[in-house]
């Protein structure tokens, strides 16, 4: 079965993924005399650096993800399609998709990443990743299902185990997640579970490295780290997570922690999709591109964002998988696509920092911009100035910005609910060793 | 296993079900001395009468819900339990749970109704109801994913099909809907779908009566009807539907309608509790109670809102299922409850009626009020008000009220996400005939 596109003169221009990366791309591909299509399973781009309020309750998943054919209304050259992509065969130029099979012209990866368990299945099992909107939702469920499970609970230890909290990874998702979550025990919980003893609530947070906000200034990771730890959060460094049985999170010191939830944020991998050659894999699953965002050995792929593996003198490793250089390139490519087919030479990327920035629960953030540093409450107002600047859609911003500011003058947090339970067994009762 | 109380020498009310009888009720609690237990399978409470934008994209699901813990934050003779209730044993005053039993000293039952599908186990199967806010995600999951599937469908019939929207029930909810969908098909989809040709999209509302909002004037029921019609909608009166197999809506006329999608609203159902006498089940599957709202044959039962019988010389089948009736009812239960304790003679329950309303598409609506009827934007002010009014939570309102002034201006349904895709097997091709 084909694809049904309809058939002209222009050259086609698949995208698949619909992230930062895709949606510029095919932007900046608008006045390009091509047929730009682009595939994602979802029907909407999503805001990932928000998912994480969203588990915390503060804020709806409506409000963080956008209609990707709405974005497009008015781009006469664009096709949606929402489908699954299974393989690419780059021999024929064919794109096989859960809708069937398609050619192209010209392909563009733009998958992004998922979260990586580095192959603990168990882990995997147990912990909850956040990197879309469902694990956003079913983390949200899981943590209030553990306080209404808690509140019942006569067995004391799988009661305290429910109210124990351990976040993975140091960077920002588990910076802020962390900080959330100190959050809703601090101003939230208490008034809803009156019958519980708060105090027994633990927010552990583990690193494998020696700071936090591993990518910023020294100055930020102190402060992230002094922030966190005024609120409550036992922020652990130079320990690795090697198993958790959905009780007991177990790991390379001598040093294991009870916990009825588990948030993933250690780590991501690209999202390769099948057909292309396995030895242009790079570090993290990435694709190796060229300064281009040419894919290595292919003369019309190519791949943007977390998904591409770019090294360059100052990124001997890739580059930082953050949205700001997955627009850049996005934006870069669509005109080198504009050059290709004018016989132009390409212009090679060159990222800009855009600096990077973290929040710290309420009312505090650490930024870094242009070598100089912020943290406190003028840094906060930095970062909600810059989230609203990215998220897609007017009636989102406003939403948003509604939500905080009813957060911050009320303390409170307003979507507390449990929509669709998330099935998770454990904590189970420990087996007693009897001597 | 007993569910974890506390022990206090107050008498215990149970109050099964957070909806607005219920919630009414156990406010009303608050000054009296008895303690308070909610069940309720969710932990929120839902805001029915929206539930219709929820699938139609115009609002967030997270803004009609609210968490029932917070509502009664600051209320020191409540508990909330989320559980289901299993059944009741009247003779011991014990009600089974989920979580295990409990013992009574007042049983309220408060447990609101659910779609009634009449027996016909394929239409449920392939139908879908509108009672709660998965039901309301999975009709918009599924309304998407019709126009989604539409998009890419080479079978010109399947693909006709799939555009084809049939609503079954003339009432409010049935009204609603049908013009909330004839909204999308004026100004949303057109742009989302260019590749379809939206003359394709039908809406047929069926309605076994001969006028629309059939508990309302025959002013309110020409003007909606007249509306309705105005934006595209087939309404067919004296039609009752008796099948759906997923493709095909089969009727007890001659006519057969194909749709792709069915959404059910003719009919509600008491969600009545195992244990009660049998006998005491009065029409729509409701329980008797008297004007005091105990329930027939019980001393220390009562039932309110939709899923209590309440027959008087005015209402000789019990009193209209909606909103101000299972207010006034929780209201008043609760001052008998104290008036009980007391050993003062109970007030019997007289119904105000507050008038009705419904809303036809994007700016219009039909109200009665107190011998007056109203329509158009005038009626479609006064809705507005009063669902903000009655929507629990400030930030629910504003919420709301920023994505209806966002929706009026611009012609738009922010919220058109596919977040759950809805698992509906048909339309199928159907079986040709061979001569």
């Amino acid at each position: 079965m084909k694809v049904s596109v309809p058939k002209t003169n222009q050259p086609r221009v698949i995208i698949i993924g619909g992230g930062f990366g895709g949606i510029t791309l095919a932007q900046s591909l608008k006045k390009q005399a091509v047929q730009v299509v682009m595939f994602d399973k979802n029907n909407y781009h999503t805001f990932q650096p928000l998912l994480y309020q969203v588990a915390t309750g503060g804020l709806e998943p409506d409000s963080i993800a956008f209609p990707i054919r709405q974005i497009f209304k008015k781009q006469d050259n664009f096709i949606f399609k929402m489908a699954e992509v299974e393989s690419v065969d780059p021999e024929c130029n064919i794109l096989y998709t859960s809708l069937g099979e398609i050619e192209y012209d010209y392909l563009v990866i733009a998958t992004g990443s998922r979260t990586n368990f580095f192959g603990m299945t168990q882990v995997q099992q147990h912990a909850v990743g956040m990197k879309n909107i469902p694990e956003a939702l079913d983390l949200r469920s899981l943590i209030l299902q553990s306080f209404e499970r808690a509140s019942n609970e006569q067995d004391l230890e799988i009661k305290s185990t429910l109210m124990k909290f351990v976040v993975v990874g140091g960077g920002p998702t588990g910076v802020e997640t962390a900080g959330a979550l100190a959050e809703l025990k601090k101003f939230v919980l208490p008034n809803d579970y009156p019958e519980l003893d708060m105090r027994q609530m633990e927010i552990h947070l583990i690193e494998g490295g020696d700071k936090l906000l591993g990518g910023m200034t020294e100055e930020a990771s102190q402060n992230a780290l002094k922030a966190l730890e005024k609120l409550g959060v036992n922020v652990i460094f130079h320990t690795y997570v090697t198993n958790y049985d959905g009780t007991t999170v177990e790991t390379n010191t001598n040093k294991a922690f009870d916990a009825g939830t588990v948030i993933w944020s250690a780590g991501i991998v690209g999202n390769v999709i099948e057909g292309l050659d396995k030895a242009i894999l790079k570090g993290g699953g990435r694709v190796e591109v060229n300064r281009m965002n040419k894919v290595t050995g292919y003369d019309n792929i190519f791949a943007v964002g977390d998904v591409a593996h770019m090294a360059t003198e100052a990124y001997p490793n890739g580059h930082p998988q953050v949205a700001p250089a997955a627009i850049q390139q996005g934006g870069l490519l669509g005109k080198n696509i504009g050059r290709i087919l004018k016989g132009k030479e390409l212009k090679p990327y060159i990222y800009y920092d855009k600096g990077s920035m973290a929040t710290i629960g309420r009312n505090k953030a650490v930024v870094d911009w242009k070598n100089m540093h912020f943290k406190g409450f003028i840094a906060w107002m930095m970062w909600m100035f810059i989230h609203l600047l990215f998220l897609l859609g007017f009636r989102n911003k406003l939403v948003v910005f509604v939500n905080w500011i009813w957060s911050y003058f009320t303390y409170d947090k307003g979507t507390r609910l449990i929509i669709r339970p998330f099935k998770k067994l454990a904590p189970q009762q420990k087996e007693k060793v009897t001597a």
